[in-house]
């Protein structure tokens, strides 16, 4: 295992004509509004009463919990997302009410470290009676998240130090000498394994580790969990136990099955776990979960977890586009997942997920208005259809505003103001770039600029400023769609001939110079680095057509169009109505245009010359439907639904 | 309105190739083990105890009532069955038997005429209180049916008095001058209509009239029903008003909403009352609903009700082959309203909807073995997802044995034999032939064999014996495919022109005996007729393609295979894998066999070349899947899933 650790908060700066303006939307826009929302200051939104289930629970207010039972991630949700924020946008008001909202937490936690607002405040005798439902692991697992983000972005301990007695006192009743517990909803592996980044502290790795592996041994803890109660809960089947992976130990799994969110938060966890302790037979579990779901249960989109039902994976190949629930919080979690793959082996295969994701499924989740947010993320919308009739109706056609389970704008959010953790991985003479995004990196071995005009254009050069006087590897990742023939890499100006080897251990520091190296979707470049280097690399960015496996039912006979690593959809505001109408023949030529107006400005759209059938009003003809000509036009799919309501679909007739 | 009347039970005698073992699987095979489960005595069938309800509200058995609040429906059902049977197989112990089962049934029913085993046993109290769900109306409209047929069948009048009590009961708790009420499962109209048929008596028109016209009428009616109870029901929504149609008044109404099965029971009604009223505005509201049906929401098999959930309509041109509902007693119903509208109006598109249900979507319901039922009759099943995943949980890739909510083999089982009285109609003038079938009709003008070699073959001849000498018109249904160009029609082996004339009321009784006129879907022959006069027609059955509207997304770009009324489909057993790889080349030639082997044995099936594109284990590809030519089979759609588990599909890629 070739092991490397993601960068910090505030390492990185974002200057990317992408990105830099979706990170601004999410402070400017996407957080305050979420704050109003905790402090219920938004007249007309759904009621949260996430703060003052915490002043409640404080003393420092009268009055009844109200919420889901998982209300308070909401609040460490927003802390972490706010942390990162600090560090990509200073600003001193916003972290005094940060600070504010942390002191309201430490208040709120009990004298024993427990912290949950539900239990504290409605139910304290039945805290850690319900982990199928209870969610209380969940809640402080997010605030573990909260804690790790605020303090690496800040280096204040208040909240690192709430989170440290939570995490004692949840080691004080679960663990190998203890209670056998399990979390129904997996979150709290994650919180303690970045209180353990955080800290370096290595119970918090041991108890991640202890919930990992408890999971799948007592198949029969939750129903037992239930009989045992003598209180009604949610209603959750106990028997259920793909729904929260406990259907074997983890170790054990062949496939993702269950809650989408559940399972990539648990593989996440698993794959840290993994790189913290070098355990080869986790990271091949996490290997197997992973093809799993890339050969078989992953939209072209990046997008996962299939099933209108329970918001969870269908069987093999079943990837309905007019039915995915594809939620983004599953996207977010992906892209997580691949991140921490990414630390333990640098495969092409995580950062093109990554990436898939980053363009296309999970900021498809979030109106350019940033104020309205989907949890589903169809590929095909069918006003009329879509969000009314059985089977179709968590899919809807328009975003809606803010929702009270609203757990995908802070998780949207927290993703952008962390992307530049996402960008690079590194040890101590290698550094991994994953993500060809503009910014300034302050990582260990070096400064480096990247000047980037990806996704629209297929140039990147990144400017090295090495720390001290030695070599090192600089590893960039190509997208695996670029044909190792059509890329062009250039060291100072000067073109180096690209070899290609099989094996990443063929890649070694003592490698000449002159050459670089491409294996396993990453470009390895080992030198003596000086002050100024650059790497440029290009490559074109073709549109080129996917095509499904004829396994996959609905999109047998069709076709999507990505170019670089955005995914392209037609919609009615462009091509009319009957989208299934239109057939694009397989030699059609496309031309591309730069957008320069509305919310399409600043991206490549395309253009092509298809066929459209003849509509009909009856319903059947021996007759096969007229075909006239027609100009198409595909927008990328992140933009879809931002012209008011109207069909849409990513796949289209060949 | 041009009104005629369907012929009466035991007038017709089938002896053809292709409905006559459907009845004799009836008369032997379904009823017999219907009639088993009634008395419980198949072991290991979920128990029935339906006869037993009888006997406990009867007095006769001690005990309590077992199985839905409708339960009483089945033995109804099997009685009407049974009385069909009695006139296309006369057996003397049956006819005992069900002598019987009358007089239970006699014993059961009150002093005042109520006869419901579910509130007489278990809520006397409540009698009336649940007109949405309790079903009472229901279950004594299928009694009203059975007596009907009964009495039709066999001239004894037992049961036709419990049916004459149990109506005067009904009309002296609702009616103008009375309670307002109207039932939730419409079918007390029909019974009530059979009961005025049987007995001429106009005051069961009336009740049924009122039921009819008192729908929607009062919106509120069934949320105030359950307001004012004190007890607690099933739980369906009484603010559902489309579910039980009742959302508009009736003639109102303009699209075909809810439960299936429940509006085309209230069109049929609809219909009859219009006819026996001759009322315009009744037919006219039946016209739209049924164009609306026709048009928007019927499947190319004749299927109808897509939604699975609330086994209903859903929106217009939502039909989803792999989704469907399309229950058999829907399409079972549709066959009845057709046949009351060709009562009304002999338009071909009515004979046609019928045929088309009858060689399709209704026996499509039963295993060639008549022990196993689908409910559901999707268009394409796929092993591993149909009957499994979320939203097609409802369709099953084989047909499970008899169920306990059996309304689907009693109502296969009542169309099959009483298909006789589906063929004719009959008025002062005219005698009408809708159906193909080979057969000995007595009819009122004249006796009329049939030879058929229909549906495999185009071949048909009437040998008319009239009753008396007497100009007469013979009109016979020529199917809406067949081009007038390509019907020969010859008169006691002559050849005679076929003229088109537009509009039924420029065909009349003085025509020229010289000519045959071809209008609406008929075609019409007025002459003396002698004793042995035959009518011969002869049209080819060319297998053809049809193409579904591009309003419907599910089926753009494929199509169906017909041949004469007959719809095909492709099943695994004969064309492999993934079905949804295989494409049909436009011009590709089909060749026809005459199957001889196994369940196959008698139909012609169809041979082609196709292509089949290459399967591929891995999500997406950017090259396109390579194709091979293939031989593609496929079989008519009704013996779909009788060889064994596997995927079918009637719509193709082209």
């Amino acid at each position: 295992m070739r092991l490397a650790n993601s960068v910090a908060p505030g390492k990185t700066v974002l200057k990317d004509a992408f990105w830099t303006p979706y990170q601004k939307l999410v402070t400017e826009v996407v957080l305050p509004y979420q704050e109003k929302i905790l402090n219920d200051e938004i007249p007309n939104a759904e009621k949260s009463h996430a703060l003052a289930n915490f002043r409640i629970a404080a003393g420092a207010e009268d009055g009844a919990f109200y919420g889901m039972v998982f209300q308070d991630s909401d609040v460490a949700k927003w802390l972490e997302a706010a942390s990162y924020s600090l560090t990509v946008h200073p600003d001193p008001q916003l972290e005094q009410r940060v600070d504010e909202v942390i002191a309201l937490v430490a208040k709120a936690q009990q004298p024993d470290g427990y912290l949950d607002t539900y239990f504290t405040i409605k139910e304290p005798e039945h805290r850690w009676m319900d982990l199928l439902e209870g969610h209380e692991l969940y809640c402080m697992g997010h605030m573990m998240e909260a804690a790790a983000a605020h303090y690496e972005a800040t280096g204040k301990e208040t909240l690192l130090d709430v989170a440290r007695r939570m995490a004692d006192h949840i080691q004080s009743v679960f663990g190998p000498d203890r209670r056998y517990g399990i979390p129904g909803h997996e979150e709290v592996e994650i919180g303690l394994m970045r209180l353990y980044q955080a800290t370096g502290e290595k119970k918090y790795l041991e108890m991640a580790s202890y919930f990992i592996d408890a999971r799948g041994t007592r198949p029969e803890f939750f129903a037992d969990e239930r009989k045992n109660r003598d209180f009604e809960v949610f209603g959750m089947d106990p028997e259920n136990l793909d729904y929260n992976q406990s259907f074997a130990p983890v170790r054990e799994q062949k496939s993702a099955r269950g809650h989408a969110v559940r399972a990539v938060y648990l593989y996440r966890a698993m794959a840290e776990v993994a790189a913290a302790d070098g355990d080869e037979s986790l990271y091949r579990a996490c290997r197997t979960l992973w093809r799993d779901i890339v050969d078989r249960k992953m939209y072209v989109t990046g997008a996962i977890g299939a099933c209108g039902e329970l918001e969870s994976f269908s069987v093999d190949y079943d990837l309905p586009p007019d039915r995915a629930y594809a939620e983004t919080c599953a996207q977010v979690g992906l892209v997580f997942w691949a991140r921490a793959m990414l630390n333990i082996e640098a495969k092409g295969e995580y950062a093109d997920v990554m990436e898939l994701c980053l363009y296309n499924s999970t900021i498809s989740g979030m109106q350019m208005d940033g104020r309205h947010f989907f949890y589903v993320n169809p590929l095909e919308v069918n006003p009329g259809l879509s969000g009314e009739v059985f089977g179709m109706r968590h899919v809807l056609p328009e975003r809606p505003g803010w929702y009270a389970c609203a757990c995908c704008p802070p998780n949207l959010a927290r993703m952008i103001l962390s992307l530049g953790q996402s960008c690079w991985s590194e040890n101590a003479d290698t550094v991994y770039s994953h993500l060809m995004i503009g910014q300034e990196a302050d990582l260990a071995l070096a400064k480096i600029r990247v000047e980037s005009g990806y996704p629209w254009d297929g140039a990147v050069t990144y400017t090295v400023s090495p720390k001290e006087k030695k070599e090192f590897c600089f590893a960039v990742h190509i997208p695996g769609y670029v044909a190792p023939g059509e890329l062009t890499v250039k060291c100072n100006g000067a073109a180096l001939p690209v070899q290609i080897a099989q094996k990443a251990s063929g890649v070694s520091a003592d490698r000449a110079d002159a050459a670089a190296v491409l294996c396993d979707g990453y470009l390895y470049l080992n030198r003596s680095w000086k002050d100024g280097d650059t790497v440029s690399l290009e490559f074109p960015l073709q549109v080129r057509r996917l095509y499904g496996t004829v396994r996959v039912r609905d999109t047998a006979g069709q076709t999507a169009l990505m170019r670089g690593p955005v995914v392209y959809c037609f919609e009615g505001a462009d091509n009319g109505p009957y989208l299934q109408a239109l057939r694009l023949p397989r030699g059609a030529a496309v031309t591309e245009q730069r957008e320069t107006d509305g919310v399409l400005s600043g991206c490549v759209s395309l253009r092509m010359n298809g066929l459209r059938e003849a509509d009909s009003a009856s319903l059947y003809s021996a007759e096969p439907p007229a075909c006239e000509e027609t100009e198409l036009k595909a927008i990328p799919y992140y933009l879809w639904g931002n012209r008011g309501r109207n069909q849409m679909r990513v796949w289209i007739r060949e």
